[in-house]
Parts: structure tokens; sequence; C-alpha cells
């Protein structure tokens, strides 16, 4: 039943024919893995992403089929990204920063049929390519004059391969719940598992993004994502630039402070999204050169959590406006935006910054809810503190090829794993991962609020909390300390640091000095490993 | 095939769900019909509209049941609103302006079983009570303070209606194609036809209202929709208002200059949007009193187009932003949005009010494109002008009942009636209606251009123009004009007037006095009686 409405589905190729026909000169600036610096427009890239579809219904693509691209943000990417999905195909962006295992595992998983891939990655291609055991073809994100000479591979030159196609080819007609990407989330327990992005999701995601409280991307704004494609669909941002006509700003393999601050200046850019890491960097940059980001007007943060002083340097130091957005692989990404509310813009300053500290209020199309561990949902009261569960059109209902079985509750609902806090004007704040979160004596305590207080005592470098089991209690923190070099920090120094910053049933009952804590991939605290390695330690009863 | 992401359909309950959760406390403030003023909020009026849909239930209307609404802006009305859609009924708004025969008619053929009304129309319902054929229940919309005495109608008292139903009763589920709104069109000729809105409609038109360049309504937007909620679903801003948790100021009955602009002053509202016709008697208020608007920001004019003049005081006066929108009934309504483009904002002054004279740049979701009489496509130039021509998921696929047959065309365009042109920057221009469009010699003269350009003419306080036979040219123009009271301009003076402004080929053949030009209920030339009483109109060969 259609009601009396057209049925226009929501197709990710819309995206850039809008771009196309009503800011088709509007600019996409591109730094490449070959050292240029490339000026295109939206028309232009939509005709080259024409040219890719072609190319790939040439070389036997078939709707449904993956095409994979390693790469680092390019108007190339952009190109294949919408050219694979404009086919039909599903544009599967592989994270180069994994492990090798890892992406070998991914790539087959996937099944791609189609590598496109960057300058860069040549020498892990070749070495991997003896393990990928579907891949066809294999595209160099390049023209002929920058091809390697000699390779194990036989290597299909990008630029090659769409010229002389048509630009002008139509799109393939697939249904809007048909699948244009997939992207696995680096999981720290198990294989990574595969999020496969509808046309549908992708389209909504792209509306939500561009609303004014989301990312507030407008045919005026020149956004420059750091975040990258292979992460999370950069944030949606190549999507949500396409609906609002916005000038596209991308630096290739280029993360540097030094470059990221050059292009922001030189292009005039107005709003950029990258994850704390790259801010740290840039503010220490700043201060060291004694330079500005002007014209930026905002910084969009997530990944994980900024802290209090990055977001007030920012505005107050740079004139910036910070603001935290929060979401996963399986939400395409945004699930919440730090944006303030009516009622937040008339507190006082400094209750305006801690809001800008939590996660963020819920975006139209994103339910939001938390539950205890019996799955009752639990007050937005900003302090109860419980699962997170969501709901919405762009957010997953399976992982590619079932992998993990049903992961909504009966009424639909995933959980997210993460632990959060929702106060009454509905800012949710992480306090924790699920599978981290201490359990003791039924009430639950936040690793991760003491490992942020802990690692302000002087002579701690880095800290990390586990729960050990406990005969009485069931779990009780263990505190893991990293010394600063040269510090002789004692437990009895930390946990007086703690005295009076947290409730007293939250102490750590005990604190072990190592010299190195593991981290993951994507630089995340290991806690496995360190329960692992924790296994069997026992407290006082 | 649902790929791998969740089924969320896009229901209308779903925007103030979202609204009472996290900005329950958003104030919505409401003039009313018996002289109140009411401040509620979003949460409150949700829990009021579940109260309104438990009612139906219990009334006995079914999902997919038309329940109508002769009522102004007021908090009951969008209480009614979303509680007929939320219990899968159909809310149909009637416009209370049409001749009574338009009402009877409409009202019939929708079917409709319950009507909730305002105090205003009392008298009227009583009147045209014994025509309506199906409407079993007259429900008004007040308080039993306020109920007439006596009726000849049974009368239920909505708040009697409501109060004792569950204001957390669940809504119903319906597939998002299933009809939630209807609204009938005011055609000039035949009988009004009614396009029936999707809840997908409605809500992807709320994402596209909420983006950046299009309303930009966000949580801290302070909105006064002037224009009522039976024309076009107020241009969707009860349904954005919701999205984007804004607070929603309703002037109730009240459309004159002084309430208006006194609510603007006491709400501090910051966007509003009306007719042309309601700016024209504010500006003469703004200037006999001389008082202004702060702290209104943005107006937005639709309807028809905003004399330049409007434009200029507005915003040099009044520092208020000025952009047009333009859509119909057929559209949800919006389609075009006149704000400036990023090319634009480079421009110098005079040439952005030349821009934002243009009804605007199509809004992603709605595709826009010009044809001439054999259905070729005209390019985007600004000076080609054809009938314009438009494709999206909130546009009408059939009318209601399937009146009017098959009304796109092979591709799913759907014909809008109007003559425009396109710039290549996108802006879009409507020059005529389709039907009043003279065709002379195989070319396209423009009646409403050579009618604006008449009314400057000293003298003249009306101008219509229309298309007479003519033995070689097929048409020309025939210019019928009103005196002002006491002035006597003749044909040479007004043909004079003109001579230089259009193209020697546009120039009327001849000038016709008239004492009055007749007028739509809408206030439109009635041009069909014009060609009537001109029917057989002799021009020299």
């Amino acid at each position: 039943m259609h009601g009396t409405m057209q049925d226009w589905p929501l197709n990710v190729w819309k995206l850039i024919d809008h771009a196309a026909l009503n800011h088709g000169d509007r600019e996409i600036v591109s730094l490449t893995c070959e050292g240029h610096e490339v000026r295109t427009s939206w028309r232009h890239v939509q005709g080259r992403a024409k040219q890719v579809a072609a190319a790939l219904r040439r070389m036997g693509v078939k709707p449904g089929d993956r095409v994979a691209t390693l790469a680092w943000n390019t108007h190339r990417h952009v190109e294949s990204w919408y050219g694979i999905s404009g086919m039909g195909g599903v544009a599967h962006t592989i994270n180069p920063r994994l492990f090798e295992d890892q992406i070998v595992y991914i790539a087959n998983h996937a099944g791609d049929r189609v590598l496109f891939f960057d300058l860069s990655f040549v020498d892990l291609v070749e070495k991997l390519a003896p393990r990928f055991t579907t891949i066809e073809k294999y595209v160099l994100l390049t023209d002929s004059g920058h091809m390697p000479k000699e390779s194990n591979l036989d290597l299909l030159c990008y630029e090659d391969l769409i010229r002389g196609e048509d630009a002008d080819t139509a799109w393939t007609e697939v249904p809007e719940t048909a699948p244009s990407g997939l992207c696995y989330t680096s999981g720290t327990t198990g294989n990574p598992k595969g999020v496969q992005y509808s046309h549908r999701a992708n389209v909504l995601h792209a509306y939500g993004a561009c609303m004014g409280d989301v990312l507030d991307i407008r045919s005026r704004t020149v956004v420059l994502p750091v975040v990258p494609m292979y992460h999370a669909n950069a944030w949606g941002v190549p999507y949500a630039a396409a609906a609002a006509g916005a000038k596209l700003v991308l630096c290739g393999p280029h993360f540097d402070p030094p470059t990221i601050a050059r292009m922001i200046r030189q292009e005039a850019v107005t709003m950029t999204l990258a994850v704390p890491t790259i801010w740290l960097g840039m503010l220490q940059h700043l201060d060291a050169t004694g330079t500005d980001l002007k014209p930026l007007e905002r910084v969009v943060i997530g990944g994980s959590a900024a802290p209090r002083s990055m977001i007030e340097t920012f505005e107050e130091r740079y004139g910036v406006d910070v603001c935290h957005a929060w979401g996963m692989t399986e939400m395409t990404p945004l699930g919440t935006i730090g944006s303030l509310s009516a009622e937040a813009l008339k507190l006082p300053r400094e209750r305006q910054i801690d809001l800008k500290c939590k996660q963020g209020r819920g975006i139209f199309g994103v339910e939001l809810k938390l539950v205890d561990d019996e799955g009752r949902e639990l007050p937005r009261d900003g302090h109860a503190f419980g699962r997170l569960m969501v709901r919405g059109p762009w957010i997953v209902q399976s992982y590619f090829r079932g992998d993990g079985g049903t992961i909504l509750d009966a009424d639909g609902w995933f959980d997210t794993g993460d632990v959060a806090t929702i106060d009454p004007q509905g800012y949710m704040q992480i306090t924790d991962r699920s599978k981290d979160v201490i359990k003791s004596g039924g009430e639950w305590i936040s690793s991760i609020e003491i490992e942020n207080l802990a690692v302000g005592c002087p002579g701690v470098a880095e800290a990390a909390v586990i729960g050990v089991a406990h005969p009485k209690w069931d779990e009780r923190p263990l505190l893991i300390i990293v010394r600063k070099e040269g510090a002789d920090v004692s437990a009895e120094d930390v946990l007086g640091y703690l005295e009076g910053k947290i409730a007293r049933w939250w102490m750590p009952d005990a604190v072990e000095f190592v010299d190195s804590i593991p981290h993951t991939a994507t630089g995340k605290i290991q806690k496995i490993a360190l329960r692992e390695r924790f296994a069997g330690y026992t407290l006082a009863g």
C-alpha cells in the first residue's frame, strides 16, 4: 500500500544527483597520495562516479556484490563509493589500520570481488593478496604515470579504467532497503562483524545529519571530515554534504596538524570532524606555532570523549564552537549530538561546558533508553546508569551473514554495549562499556570515571580499572597504574588523590603498578588482556 | 528485503514522541477562540493527543477512517492532528474559507466520520450539518464552560471527551505508506481534489524542513506559523517543530498584524511563515505605529510571490531576513526554498535581492525540471520557461479516490500547472500558470509578468492579462484594467508605460477597462471567468 504519495526510493545516488544538478560547481578539494591537490566539483565527481559504475558493470560486477576500498579520504574514494552503490554494488570500506589478519578475514568474509586501493597500500595489498580468496581485480586509485613499474599483481589503473566510460550512464534502480555499503566493527572480542548499510539508512542519516541542531551542513558550509571514510562512513559527511551541496575538503593520507591547519585556512573550512587524539595534536601545534584556525567555526568530536580542557581551549582561546557527537559503526553512525538546547542556552557558561562534556541528545530517528540487567527501564535523571539501548531506521538489525545471531531484543532494541546516564534534558553521557563496568553488591561502578580521575594524580601516566572477583561483593575494582617516567607515586598517593572525588564504595580495593597497558589497533585499552593477566587476583575478604 | 538495518517505519507519531521525550518542557503557546492564552508543552500536548486517539477508538473510528477538522492554529488542533493520525486515522483539515458548497462537497467526498471544529464555526456547522452525509459525531474544540446553551446538533465537548482517557495509550502501528492526513486543493476548475498524505511523506518532509538551508528549525527556534494548519499542513511546521523540539506559537483565530506583532515580541518568536498579504498589512502596521518585530530573525514567504519592496523593507528597515518558499498542496507542501547558496552569498546586495525575488532552489527530495509542450526538457539558463514538473517522496501520486485519473507522466513526474524558469544556480522562478500563459506564434508570453508591470502604471488599481484568439498568432494578450477611483488612465497611457519594459512582441494587442475583476475564495484572479466574459473578443488581424 503506497497511499497516494509517490514511490520515490531513498537511493544514495539521489544524493549526488541532487548535488550535481543544484550545486554542480560547488568544490571538492582533495589531497592525494601522489602529492597533488585536486580541485574538482560535485558535477565532475558525479560524472566520474557514473564512469566507475559503468566500469564495474563491464567487469561483471552485479548488484549486491561487494567491492572493497582500502583508501584515504580523496575525491577518488568519493567517486568509487557512489559509483559502487550506484550500480547496485556494496561499497565495503576496509580500515587499513587493522591488523593484517583482520584485513584478510574481513575481505574474505565479505566476499569482496574487486579492491580499489590507494598508492600507500601497494606493499600491503601485494603481501596480503595470496591470502584473499575472493578478490578478482585490483584497482589502484591513481593515474598511469604513478603506476608501479612492476608488481606481483595484475594491477588495473583507476584513471585508465574509467576513461571512456559513459559519464551519463543511468544508475541501477534497487529497492531502498537494498545494501549500499558495508563496514566491519573493530570488535575487541572475536572476529570483526559486518554492518551492511541500506540505501535507506544512509539517506535518512543524511537528512538527520543536515538538521540545524545536528551537523547543520548546508550549501555555505565548507566541511573537512578528518575522520576517515573507512571509519563508519566518515560519520556520513560525504552523503550529507551532497544533500546540502556543501564544499568538501579531503586531506588524503594526511592527518598531521600542520597539513590539516593549512587546509582549514587555505580552503576557508567552516566545520571539521575528528576524534580527540587529532585535536590534542592540533592544539599543541597551534600553541607551538602561535597560529589559529580562522575561519573555522565548529569542531565536531566523536570516537571517544573530549576532555573538558580541550573544549574550553577551542572555545575560549580559538573561538571555535565544540560539539560532541556519539555513535557507532552499527548506527551509520550518528546517535546523539551535543549541540545546546534552547534551555541550555540560558544556563551559565560553566553549566554549558558541563553539558558539552556529555555525548549529547538523541537525534530524531534515534530512540535511546537505559535498562538495568533485568531489562527494566531506568529514569532519565542524570544519575541512574544502565545499558544504553537504541532503535531507529539507521541502526543495525543483524550483522552481515547473520553473525552473532539475533542481536535485537523482543521490542527491536539494539544493545550498544555502552553504559550511560541520560539527564532530564535528554543529554546522554557514556560512563563505561557494559563489559567493563564493575558490579559490586548489585550496584554498578564506572571503570572509566575512576580511570579519568586517576590520570589526574601527579606521577600517573596511564590508568585502567578492572573488576576482580570478591567473595562478598561479587566484584571490586582493581586500579592498574603506569607511572610517569621517573615518578615514584605509591598506592597510598593515588588512593589519597581519589579520596573525596568518588563515592566511598567506589574506591579501588587495591592498586597494582605495571610497565605498560596493552592497547587495541584503534588505541583503546585492552581490558580483556588485563583481566587475563590479573585472573585469580585475590582481594582481602 | 530489509537489508540488515532496522525496519523502523516513518510514522508521524514518532515526531511528537521524540519531542515529548527529548524536549518535553519546550512550550506550545496558543491563543484560542475563547480568548485565552494557553501555555502548554510538547509533553503535555503529546499526552492529550494520546487521549484523543483513545477517545476516537472508543467512538468506533478505525484506522484509515477520515476525521475532519475545521479549526484555527491552536494547541487543540495540534493535539487532534497527532491524535487522529496516531490511532491510524486520516486527519482531514478543511479550509473554512472555502465556499459553503465546497465544504459540503469535500466533507462528503472524504467520507468524514467525525468533525472537530472551533467555536468560530458553530453557526456554519449547524447550517451545513443537514447536508453532511457521513459525519456521525460533532466535537466542539472547547471546554464545558464554553459550550453553546442550545444547538440543533448533538455536540460533544472536546475537553469532556478526552478527560479520563489514557494519556499513555500506545499509538496504532500502521505502515509508513498508510495515509495520515488529507487536504483538498482549492482548484479553480472543477471540484476540489483530495491529496492524501502518507506518514512517510510527512516525516520525510519534516526532515527536509529541518535542514539548515530549508526552514532551519531547531530546538532554539521559536516558530509562529501564521499560515493555517488547514492550508497544506501549515507548511509542515507542526511536524518539523516536533522533530526539532522547537517552541511553537499559535495565534488561533487571529491574523491581524497587531496580534501577530504582539505575540512575536511577547514570545520572542525567531521565525514566522505567511503569505504576502499578511506581511503587507504587517509592514503598514509597523510603519503606522513606529514599532518593530524584534527579536524576529526570519520571515518565510510563500503562497504567492513577495514584491521586491517587501523583501527590501523587511531586511533593510527591520533587520529581518526574508526567504521565499514555494510549494503546493500536492507537495506536502515544500518544493523550493529561497535561502542564499554559497555562490549567492558572494554576490553584491542587489543581485542577492534579485535571487530572493525568485522562488528558490529545490530541496533534497524534490526533483524539478522544465519541459515544453512536447515534453522536451528545457535548459536551466534562467530564460527558457516551461512547464514545471516535480518528483519526490512527498509529492502526490494520485488524488484521493482516483479523481483525475493518472496524473503522473510515464517517468513519474507531476505537472505543477506552473510555468517557470530555472537559472544555472538552480533558482526557480514562477512566471505563470500554464493555463494562463499566452501562446503566440509558438512562443510563450507570461501573463503574470505583464500584470505585475501594469499595476505599476499610475491610475491602475488592478490588471489581468488573458490570451484571446488571433487568426495569425493563435493567441495574443488582452490587458484588462480596473482604474483607481477617480483615475482616468487611458489605453495609450498603459501601453506607453509598458513600452520598453517588455519585449515588443509581448505588448498587449488591446486594453479593456472594467469595473472589477472576479476573484476566487483564496483571492486569486479568476481568469476562467474573464476568458468567458471576453470569449469571441476580436483583435485586428
